[in-house]
């Protein structure tokens, strides 16, 4: 399937979609596009009436509805039931929840990222540990039902998480390539793990920067952005997480072990929003990204591990390290100022941006090539080209959850599945006309002194 | 003199001005309209010949020439003798000498900062205590001549260092008039310290918020100010800078004392640019600020100290939280992930900038009404309407330097003088047209948990 003509699946069910939000917006032409669907069999459940024209544009109904613990069941029930489709790109709305209830009912789900229910601002003080992705991760994989087969729930699959897991694979295979290792792909996930140890990658970022722009300034008090506004805050105030490499010699002074689960990720005790590292991609160059905690951070991470979980042989230290559009960089800034305590005003960038591109992609440091960035790099005039109304971050994302429903639909009894468990090369191919210039880069930057990830960070606080 | 009615001094010997960029520009028309004087009496030297239409436009001769250790007196020599002024708004032309070559001649003198010769990048990291304001600030103060009277040197006078010393008296006036303590203004150095105890001050930021921007989006690898981009990446490049309080209990692990000298300063083993604050301004409300290191941290904390060196009985903690204008503060954030490397475009906003305003003022913590801040509101508007080609941060600072050459001119046989030493009263009534709203807000904002300016930091990065 790596040629891009993956099929257009025919779906009989019924399709749901909660949340209708920078994101769910621009996902819905797309699946129109790619799955023969009628509007009439789509239903969106929003929590408020945003959004409302643009689904009846497409001819589909929107509830206004919040969804809650307690009334999750009477509203999920009319909507949902056996071979039906749930999308959920909410925030406040429990995934687990959600994927439960799918699981009961026979429906198939898909998320963007693991959403807790609404937590009061406290939570975050009082159990550090629980708000962490790692904690929501591993109630997603308590849901799995081994041995016996469950409808598919798609796991945190959107651009990133999601796609840059993809992207990983086809970066470790084009490194292979360009240092004369195995150059077949692997089969499984040892396999991939072993090529990661066996090229010598100890540390892997998800390195994006973008640089979308409106001329209108941002105003003080007001929080900008290219995509969901609650959605970057509340990632951004999770304390900062990281796949911990097994080369990792010295634990970040602030640093958290789990006391269970995979044990391959660490939290540290400061949010993300305060957590600058040195990371690189072909159109900034060195930059500092934000290390916010990212579902892929982890289960990338877990997904390369090899040996037992007590003592691992092999694990590369994986994380975000993010540069947002400068007017977010600043927003954030302001927001660590004000405590986490949200500005009043709220903005997210759509037609107003005047130039920029959103450059998503992986960096994989430590290999007989010294570094690779792999990934996409979209300009907002291209994104506009592919589908109007987007910009260049929330088409990133809209392609890749579409491709994850399709592979959902076209593979319905998978269980629950993260996207490392997905084919890379058909979702690559999948999205490969919505992602701009794909394409893979060299480098000879490394971080000072060619140390980890955090000490890049202790590394730069001293006098350069 | 506190009436704003201060004498146009005349003067008849030549003005030379050392440096002719962003401040230099600017402060030339001010100076011709606050003195009475011909443009044939003032001759510019610089190192490049930008400005030389505004030199023309004044009828005033430039001189294009990079002053150096080596031709220093062979260039000042025709320029200067007894009863002649130099005005030094140079970079890379040190301080130190220009002061001493002058004082050897009888020449009047005035700076904003304390320049150095020009630097190899290496220095910081061989010697940091040497690349320190403290430092810097003690080879200045070694050219006293105590007890013989010797012409006038001004040290550090713009808007800060200089202007905010002057802000900090009248808010210490302020303070003791809103809480009913002593309010009739000291007059000496010891008054001014007990008035400070007494208050309860404990910290004194300079804080800074400049929201001046412009349509024109900063390019990648562009560093984008509204004043000299080598002036400020040279001081955020400095190690980080602050008067040390005598409330405080805890250095900061990376701090530094200093072996000789006031020690009223400590310094840090990193730079400016990497070291947020957390601060408060009426128009930015909460902010995190750069503590770049700054003249008036060490020259204000020693004026306000008591009793011995050794172990003083009171001393502030003061130091600059600066937020500049959001190009410059990501630019200064990707100038941090180049290593210091500075960006290789440049540019300073002029007439393309389309709103905003710079608030620059002294925030004074721990008396009994929490923290008040004092200073100037000047927006691009009004800075425009007074002085044509100004925006707001460069018309503070001409300002400052104008009042500071006048206030020289007139009290010709002082010797090296801070800004501290200057009637704050008369500099402030100088200035007072040129800064717009010169206000006071009263505040009951703190940083968490009420500590000293580094634990702030501390506190900031932990969990919110």
């Amino acid at each position: 399937m790596a040629d891009g003509t993956v099929k257009r699946p025919k779906f009989r069910g019924r399709l749901l979609m909660v949340g209708f939000g920078s994101i769910g917006q621009r996902v819905l032409p797309l699946l129109l596009r790619h799955i023969d669907i009628a509007p009439g069999q789509i239903t969106i459940v929003n929590a408020h009436g945003d959004g409302g024209g643009t689904a009846q544009g497409f001819g589909v109904a929107l509830q206004v509805c919040t969804i809650t613990q307690d009334n999750l069941a009477d509203v999920l029930a009319p909507l949902l039931s056996d071979g039906d489709f749930l999308i959920n790109l909410s925030v406040d709305v429990s995934s687990t929840a959600l994927m439960a209830w799918c699981r009961e009912r026979g429906a198939l789900y898909l998320d963007t990222c693991t959403e807790p229910w609404a937590r009061r601002p406290a939570d975050a003080q009082s159990a550090p540990d629980r708000c962490t992705n790692y904690a929501r991760r591993e109630a997603v994989l308590a849901l799995r039902t081994p041995g016996r087969e469950s409808p598919t729930a798609v796991s945190t699959h959107g651009a990133n998480p999601g796609l840059v897991s993809h992207f990983v694979k086809q970066a470790l295979l084009d490194v292979a390539r360009a240092t004369g290792t195995r150059p077949v792909a692997p089969v499984d996930r040892e396999g991939w793990a072993c090529l990661a140890r066996d090229l010598g990658v100890r540390v892997i970022h998800i390195a994006e920067r973008d640089t979308q722009a409106s001329a209108r300034h941002r105003g003080l008090g007001e929080f900008v952005n290219t995509w969901s506004v609650r959605g970057l805050v509340s990632e951004a105030l999770q304390p900062a997480e990281l796949g911990w490499g097994t080369h990792e010699r010295h634990l970040p002074p602030d640093a958290r072990r789990h006391a269970d689960g995979c044990g391959a990720a660490i939290f540290l005790m400061r949010p993300g929003l305060a957590t600058r590292v040195r990371s690189w991609t072909p159109l900034a160059g060195p930059q500092h990204g934000l290390l916010i905690s990212h579902a892929e951070a982890i289960s990338l991470a877990d997904y390369l591990t090899l040996g037992c979980r007590q003592a691992p042989d092999y694990r590369p230290t994986v994380h975000y390290a993010y540069h947002p559009c400068d007017d977010a960089m600043l927003s954030l800034d302001d927001l660590a100022a004000r405590s986490g305590r949200l500005q009043g005003c709220q903005r997210i960038l759509g037609p107003e941006i005047d130039e920029g591109e959103d450059e998503l992609g992986v960096l994989l440091m430590g290999h007989a090539r010294n570094a690779y960035w792999y990934g996409s790099r979209l300009s907002i005039d291209q994104a506009r080209e592919c589908v109007p109304f987007n910009n260049a971050t929330t088409l990133q994302v809209a392609a890749s959850v579409m491709a994850g429903v399709v592979w959902a639909m076209t593979h319905p009894r998978r269980g629950v599945v993260e996207p490392e468990e997905l084919p890379f090369d058909e979702v690559i191919a999948h999205c490969r006309p919505y992602l701009g210039q794909l394409y893979g880069k060299f480098t000879d930057w490394t971080p000072l002194r060619d140390r980890g990830a955090l000490f890049d960070e202790v590394l730069d606080r001293t006098d350069p």
